[in-house]
């Protein structure tokens, strides 16, 4: 299992991990903040230094060109402190990575090297105070001064200060800055410019002025800051001018037309940031299922009366608790992997599927994460409240990771959106309405008829059937997709605005996204269960499998149930299964999470060491 | 409704707000631990001061012998910070309670008062490294020795040190001791010892030796340790002889025969501190939603093309994410107070049902506050995980909650095989085996029966009425008790043991137990509800009460639906009118933050102001 997990990269892995474990790496106190913040970037340093930062660039400029490396890399990095793996996502993923894909030729030239070794700290500008969410109406701006042949950066007002902004309060030197572009008196929409901050010595330079955002829930190894820019002047060159450009005399030019779509374009660059942060959450949680399948595997409490005690893991609550968890990890890095293969080698005209796919697993992941490293915490009692056995900490970093990146709520309705105009692209430019429209009659007819006999077999062969998961997550998707069209068809038709549409159906929208990363999840994960042939993994995977699944359509059973795709003996069948998996694979639960492989010296919890 | 939710000890109430809003109780950093611990120490002593720490125990030592006062004290504590709170139960509810509870006139003469006056800091040291759940078999041992007339205290492995133990690492300078007496070659199970532990200068004593358990993941103004002791000798007149007593010569009696009945009487006058615990949850709950409701009220972000952005609270998503939360908190305040005042009054006879209740209510308000911050920390984004703003201190000092002082897994176990043993009083000492029996006979006859209008109604009249909801809580709990009865019935007449049958089913007894408290929380609420007169009063605590049960109803609905006590178009209309008293109770969500009167010091984070 472990080769199976670690896959093609399995090299690449065990170099990352090697460095990991160097002394140089141990971890330090998250409370001593100047010391953690001067450490995490030493940090970054060393992993520079061993080529990791631009793995992902050209080799020209000293990487691999490699996007599955660098998520590799990454997601590898997320095994030790988290402020390291975002301090390192922001430097090269950022920072570097909206040079290399936001930026042409000069830039790459210029910058690339020096960002990808970190001789040039840098910031990633997007988020300002008032707008994190919606960055389409950030406020900061870029006007083309034709005199001079510069862009002014300007903060108009509090509120429109760069807010959040890692490595901006201690290191960085230059920011890659998000801001509506203005030359001849017209608006261009949101562009991006390379702005420095701060000289060789660290002295913030002259119009730019930055403050500490101040402790955080956690990754207090990160100095993120607030930029704010007082009229501050730069070359005309420093615009990223991939998707748009502003010659010598003003005019602006792009090769995408719409400001919309060019805005969607450029954000599109981005997308591996969200797989990347997918891969790091799900990292974070085998670290602590490995941490709470270790100790309540040999935590003792209770036990018959006169008998000896029974480990907490024998229980059907803590199993419960844990199990469902452990197959969410399992499924999710195998999808993940699949999608990490095809944004590798994805085209122009998969672009749009990819970034949905990208921003809906970031959501479940990210959730998933949050939960399971809670659930964790609480299976190992007051042992997980120790900051020693390092749960608390993991859960207190990854908990951002819900909001970072786009928030999970937002994310979600973006991935309904896309959902509904995936086909969009038959029709060239329709509007909303037009799309719903033509959903309604499609979906209609697509969905799979309901089988009586179906809707009734309660065995375990049946439940335990792939075919029979597939169907129901396949299922769920298209119908909730198929109402979604339908309200959204009425409430316009009824004259509402298509905003307010959308505003009264996000729950809906939400549910339907979520079916639709689960269903992806399950089918990203049979690709690869489908090829194994070892006995052991053949029926350990068929168990995660099982239970990732049927966990799912338990979570949804009200909804399965309304739509009579299960009867009640069915749904409640599903509930006893899940039981079933759980007892079961409690046996296998310590070779499954020792098959992470995570080192003893990242994992750290001294309960993740039994008691002699 | 402030006047309503302050409730008959308002006067109380602000009495310690006025306390709290002194310049002295400004919060201070959780990262610099030993200033923070140094003043959370000053922090009691000041309010011990006031008198608020002994106010529970009787007049003749300086209290005002009122239990419903010492909650009040304590829920209003937990506006402030949370170690302070939980300093401050150590204190003067486990140590000094259990003096005033579990010793007798000597012990109340010689340490009440130096208790309670903080004169004399102190621990409660029950748990221990192998057992914190399972305390019946902690392995301290108190050794009566006739020759000298004294107990010997002894850790006899390092698993069997106190652990976690608050105030032990710096402040304690006494303990009671939780340990397995043994006299006369006899185990007469655990019992209460008074054992000094450091002198009056803070060196620690002879045989005594502790060590610091470090950082949590929150509470870390409190100083928790491990104690070991090495054959340490105390006096016989230290054992805490209420519920059993050593004569000189070694004799031991006790007024309650039964070893585990002994037991579980000792541990049932802890049952207020199961109480306060789920008052202060509730407390930090109301905190997080005053800051979340605020700031959500005014962030704007995206809108209709064109328009103003609008405020993220009118996203169905926020509001989904907040007000049934908001609502929750209401009915759980309005339960709690009626179980606080029926606390008060509670006679013997009482006692068991009292003690399920309070372990009940705590699991329901702990787990509650955990996920209400957590949603509320999501609401408010990036400005959520910024320390300042308070709601990640919340979640990580109110996470524990669900583990100390029972962990909730283990609690609701117990609430359930309360409810199957409620009736045991009637048939003297029966087994699981006969109590099992006669609760299927009972439960089979007891259920209302459907009524296939009703299962069908979805209007929204009928959707809002009371007695629909009251219905519907009452029936969940009593099939699923019925249920559990057969179950185990079934699997014991079968040849298991009675362990083993309960650990199978202790999925349908935690949802049981679940169904029991939210049945007990609209109960308790709607006692309250129902005598209001004021019109606004009246439509909005129909709308809180409406939105709880229907929430509840919701996330059940699956169950509901198996049963038939929904059918499907109902089920999708009760989702639907969640959503609709979401939209209803946004208007009047600021307002009934405002209800919970927190002043702004205690609230503290920023984006609690509006900006202007």
């Amino acid at each position: 299992m472990t080769a199976l997990l670690a896959g093609k990269h399995a090299a690449l892995r065990t170099r990352v991990l090697d460095v990991l474990q160097r002394p140089a790496f141990a971890y330090v106190s998250v409370h001593d903040r100047e010391a953690y913040r001067a450490r995490v970037l030493e940090w970054c340093r060393l992993l520079a230094a061993e080529g990791f930062g631009g793995i992902a660039f050209p080799r020209e400029f000293g990487g691999e060109h490699d996007t599955e490396k660098g998520i590799v890399v990454f997601e590898t990095l997320a095994y030790h402190d988290l402020s390291l793996l975002v301090k390192f996502g922001v430097q090269f993923g950022l920072f570097a990575g909206s040079i290399h894909r936001l930026g042409t030729r000069r830039h790459h030239e210029r910058w690339l090297r020096a960002a990808a070794t970190l001789e040039l700290p840098g910031c990633f500008a997007m988020t300002e105070t008032a707008h994190g969410s919606n960055v389409r109406d950030i406020e900061t701006t870029a006007t083309y001064m034709p005199d001079s042949g510069e862009f002014e950066i300007h903060t108009p007002r509090v509120q429109a200060r760069k807010d959040y902004i890692g490595n901006a309060a201690l290191h960085g030197r230059m920011a890659v800055v998000f801001a509506q572009l203005g030359s001849q008196g017209a608006a261009h929409g949101v562009h991006a410019f390379l702005v420095p901050l701060r000289d060789a010595s660290g002295q913030t330079l002259p119009g730019v002025s930055i403050e500490d955002c101040g402790w955080k829930e956690g990754l207090n190894g990160v100095d993120n800051g607030r930029i704010t820019f007082d009229r501050v002047r730069i070359p005309r060159e420093n615009l990223l001018n991939r998707f748009g450009d502003v010659a010598a005399a003003g005019t602006y030019t792009s090769p995408v037309a719409s400001a919309g779509r060019r805005f969607f374009t450029m954000l599109g660059t981005l997308v591996s940031g969200r797989t990347a942060i997918a891969a790091a959450a799900l990292s974070a949680t085998k670290s602590a299922l490995t941490i709470a399948v270790r100790y309540t595997d040999g935590r003792l409490q209770f036990g018959p009366d006169g008998e000896a005690e029974r480990p907490v893991l024998d229980y059907l609550l803590v199993q419960r608790a844990l199990l469902p968890r452990l197959a969410g990890a399992y499924m999710l890095h195998f999808a993940l992997h699949e999608l990490v293969e095809r944004l590798a080698h994805a085209g122009e005209s998969d672009a749009q599927e990819i970034e949905a796919r990208a921003a809906g697993l970031k959501t479940w992941a990210s959730a998933h994460a949050v939960e399971a490293i809670q659930a964790c915490r609480e299976a190992c009692g007051g042992q997980g409240y120790l900051e020693a056995n390092r749960l608390s900490i993991l859960r207190a970093d990854v908990d951002v990771f819900t909001t970072f990146e786009g928030a999970n709520g937002v994310l979600l309705q973006l991935v309904a959106r896309g959902l509904l105009t995936e086909y969009r692209e038959e029709f060239g430019e329709l509007r909303l309405w037009d799309v719903v429209r033509w959903m309604t009659g499609r979906a209609a007819t697509a969905i799979t008829e309901l089988n009586p006999i179906i809707t009734r077999r309660t065995d375990p062969d049946h439940l335990r059937d792939p075919e029979f998961h597939l169907n129901a997550l396949r299922w769920r998707e298209e119908r909730l997709l198929d109402g979604l069209a339908r309200r959204l068809r009425r409430r316009i038709g009824d004259g509402e605005s298509a905003f307010d549409a959308f505003s009264a159906c996000q729950d809906h929208a939400a549910a339907l996204a979520n079916a639709h990363v689960e269903r992806v999840i399950l089918e990203g994960a049979r690709a690869v269960i489908d090829q194994q042939t070892d006995p052991w993994l053949v029926r350990v995977l068929a168990q995660l499998s099982a239970l990732f699944s049927l966990h799912c359509i338990e979570r949804h059973a009200a909804w399965y149930l309304e739509k009579n795709y299960l009867e009640a003996p069915k749904s409640a069948a599903i509930r006893e299964q899940v039981n079933v998996l759980c007892r079961e694979l409690r046996t296998d639960a310590l070779p499954l999470v020792d098959a992470f492989a995570i080192p003893p010296a990242l994992l750290a919890a001294p309960v993740s060491v039994p008691v002699p």
